[in-house]
């Protein structure tokens, strides 16, 4: 069945944990190689990481033997990385320049101009910078990312209301600590509490990657959407799912009911293709008063669907409404994921 | 020392609970009555209430027999309410007609157009309504509230700008537990979640008692504030202290330093008078990059104190901030026993 | 495929909730029928019940009509009761007079007599007290219960170790809030707190189920084990997952090696009859310092699955333990599922 | 008024402020002195430090300079010590050497023979140990030690016990996440979950600690109590409060009243000497069913209070409780400043 072999680079951490559970019983693709630091190098996968996830740690990958982070002839064409983005820059460069197709959720490259920021219900036309992307890194590979996980829950529920003219876009979210990694956010911090700052420039992230992301290709390179962004970042003492909380303003003021097929009848690129990892309705409007939750509605869809609820007037921006994606499935290695079905159903794997 | 004695209207709940506890050591106020519901009425206080705060049941008050709760000789002329809105309405009124000052943290005279919706350090002079109020409503008392545990922490951010012309306001709440009172929020809702949502019409209380607590009083009424407002409220799991995410415009355009002076110079009338529940500095703005913090900062100065941090450029509109207050103390009782001590050296009890 | 009709008799609950969850897609059983207390009668279930698993609620069931709680002509005769025990007792008993087979997680029968309190991998053979039931109750119908969901974990346990002469246990034990239903354990109680107790006799439901689980079925009735159970029931701040530090005195002072040996090899009537809920390895010993753990384990073999750990040396008993179950899967709804599969594959429907 | 300048060793670690805030207002005790690992010296406290309890750090001691830690002609005669166990042997050892008196939190003197493993209201007596310790050590100075803060709970509860004639006892703890420090537990780890282990020979500790603590001094050492302890340690999501589910053995077999009386009674050399910072009644039992909770009665008497409850009969030990102690006050920081207070009264600093 699944007959494409892929690499995992930074098995070890907890995005790479995420790839290796998702791709478990992958219609496609297979782990066969499982990269990270210079600690882990030789030992074998089960020994060198400490599994962390609720769901078995798949025995073929257990005895795997973690390679050196490095291009090699036994590392596969395709490779998800989950990188520290201390060092994610040189190596997926060096993969890259080696002719690896890097599917990457490290955010070193997410603004490179001739980098798609992907997500494939959204903008998976970007893959057309691909071409420029060869030109102007001189790489015999590629690299492809997906978006922070903040943005992801936002930039999914503003796509299909970018035909009623998005002109601004205020937004606060309520971050799982699992978006932090491993060990990530001290308990002692965020037990019964709420930390309304997140590190490495979160914000900063969210509302630079979000016009990039809903931006319009055209001559080989993307145009900015014109929306501006104010985002405000928290943690919460959440295991996964994303919730953002948001204001926005729409040219066109259509009605709420207008703007609820939107969201409802809302599909892309992977539900024309059948990505195996799509969900069949991206955005799942909910009627009751008080969801989505993380707790209830971030697994949706195997933690691929987008829920949105609570759409009501907002007296300063127009509109307002609160989004939800589980974060490290979404909003990370699941992302990643369907990116690179997509690639592989557009012929650039 | 403590010569004024008061009552407790709803005595066995959360908010009545906090009133005895915060009572405890009062150097004006004794509690010398306490009043509840029919259930609860004939039985010693410790028998009829369940004690849930981590501070002792004061020894005086356990043992005191629960009273009716209805217009008596033996009722105190002060009362502090924290009775529950399905009956504040019918009691205090009857309290009030019967020449009680009742100093309440109940919504339902918040809005009524004569009765003061009060935080002393921001409308302080609102207390000016009474005068209307015994003339509208035929009372030989009073009503004088305090705001929703939501909006103070809001409008105690916002009461130092008014001078730079406050425009439109968003906020995005994240509410404690204990604002839901007892038995509340089921933990199997809000354990590792986040409710999106708080019933009761807590958005619009946000949004309609931010004017009028802001608003200006002239001719016996109150003016509402120009501002426009937008909430969202959100429960997270926290024990005590409402988080607020905060954007704000103001016509002046003061630099950030200029807000951040505001903030910590800000001073009102409880400060002047040095009312025993003032704190020295109503509004403390952190330098830290992450606070304030729940855990961390809603006991500030016995929980009566307001901290801001975070101040910084918002795109969308200019200034976006995040705010903190405790929601039982400030937000609650603390709040209403600060009303009384104002209304005392002002004359009014 | 799934050819049995099956009711649920408290439909609504939080345990009814989970039978439907967990039948949604069995091979043999399909849900023909829901009744509920006379609040929900008539009404179509989804709106009768407020869904709070964060699976779907299948639509199928979603648009049946809640029927009340009576024996009826509709009523398929496999009934799984999650009844509440205040109407269990009458409720179950019409059914089994009318000739209906009660599989029920309620308690109220559990202790009687005639009726098997059954863990299939434990006590399969106690099916034989039906006949003994039959003539003592003279119902055409059968009542079989499950245990409490504390004791059906130390019960998994101690199974296997049977055979060495279990004599004096001592049970800690750390339970879940999904445990307590709903609304269940108010927030303000459990959020970062222990409650170091259980109302409804939940010490004494482990140490006397157990004897009885454990017990030997001869002449028609079961003779209690003659071990001597010793209980403390807590309630932690956990979603799902019950744990248990169990100190137990074995006559036969096995190697610590021949106990984890006596857990990993452990397989029961289940596993022979491959029963579509059974688990393929029932009991499993992890090596790992620091496991099980509910977040981590509770949901192992689809939450039927029981994990145990930290096998060392007590200096008081002998031999002490940690072990973890899912409370409302393998405690609860799961247990009832799999009670129903061996009297269907041993001939008792 | 407080007179006595005293230093603190690991002073920006967590115990390290627990020391600084609980010493804030101390009536006898001056902090003069800070100290911490090389990272820090040179820095004033308040750069140096992350301060993070939910009490303002005092200003005199924010702006010292951190020392070396290591003895100097400006370092206090009188030391509190928060270090690290891996660092604590050599420094503590220095500091004695020099002539310090080192009131440590540290475990690694505690089981030394000469070394007072002290609980002021259980064990003043050994305190006598110092003077085989400066023959055995050589130093001009002295080392006394607190417990660990998992037994300091449970030799509490029992030391009123030990006229009854202790002969077993088991125990399992549920231990907050103060304990283990900063960053400490990471809250992936804890989040909504139970980890049934705790590093660093936790459990040892309790079995070991328990017997020294309890047992006699004569001819200048310490013969260990002969009772036998089982200890199983757990990690809970609780902030602050070790709870301790306990079964007993008592050779005399009092009536849970005379247990009752025993604890309630129970007062100690910290109580004939009005010692600042000790509770006027050391252990409290509590009559409702379900108390003690960490949450609300682990600040009893400013966190050192010893809260009991639930004693019931055990048909394994004959006797089970739950005792609750604030691990981070009565267990690390307060314990070790009523070692001193107690020292200073005794005329040994």
């Amino acid at each position: 069945m699944s007959t494409i072999p892929v690499g995992i680079l930074g098995a070890t951490g907890m995005v790479g944990q995420q790839f290796i559970a998702l791709l478990a019983n992958h219609p496609w693709f297979r782990v066969e190689w499982v990269g990270a630091s210079e600690r882990s190098q030789g030992k074998v996968y089960t020994d060198a990481c400490s599994w962390r996830l609720p769901v078995p740690l798949p025995e073929r990958v257990a005895k795997m033997t973690v390679e050196a982070a490095a291009p090699s002839s036994r590392a596969p064409r395709l490779m998800f990385s989950g990188l520290d983005s201390g060092v994610a820059t040189e190596i997926e460069g060096a993969f890259a320049k080696a002719g690896h197709i890097i599917v990457s959720n490290a955010r070193n490259y997410r603004m490179e101009a001739t980098v798609p920021l992907l997500i494939p219900e959204v903008n998976a036309d970007h893959l057309g910078l691909l071409k420029s992307q060869r030109a102007a890194m001189g790489w015999d590979g590629a690299i492809v990312t997906n978006p922070n996980c903040a943005i992801i829950v936002v930039a999914m529920a503003l796509a299909p209301l970018r035909q009623f003219g998005i002109e601004q876009v205020t937004v606060t979210t309520m971050q799982a600590i699992s978006g932090a990694g491993y060990p990530g956010v001290p308990s002692w911090d965020i037990l019964a509490n709420v930390i309304p700052y997140i590190g490495g420039g979160e914000e900063e992230k969210v509302e630079k990657e979000g016009v990039k992301i809903l931006g319009q290709l055209g001559n080989g390179s993307v145009t900015n959407h014109p929306a501006v962004f104010s985002a405000t970042t928290t943690r919460v003492p959440v295991t996964n799912g994303h919730t953002a909380s948001v204001s926005v303003s729409l040219k066109q003021k259509p009605s709420l009911d207008a703007v609820i097929a939107a969201w409802n009848s809302f599909r892309g690129r992977p539900q024309e293709l059948s990505l195996p990892t799509a969900p069949a309705q991206p955005i799942v409007y909910m009627n009751e008063i008080n969801r989505p939750q993380p707790a209830l509605d971030a697994n949706r869809d195997g933690g691929m669907g987008t829920s949105v609820g609570r759409l009501r007037s907002c007296p300063v921006l127009g509109y307002k409404f609160i989004a939800l994606s589980h974060n490290t499935i979404r909003g990370a290695a699941g992302a990643a994921i369907l990116n690179a079905e997509l690639m592989h159903k557009e012929g650039l794997l």
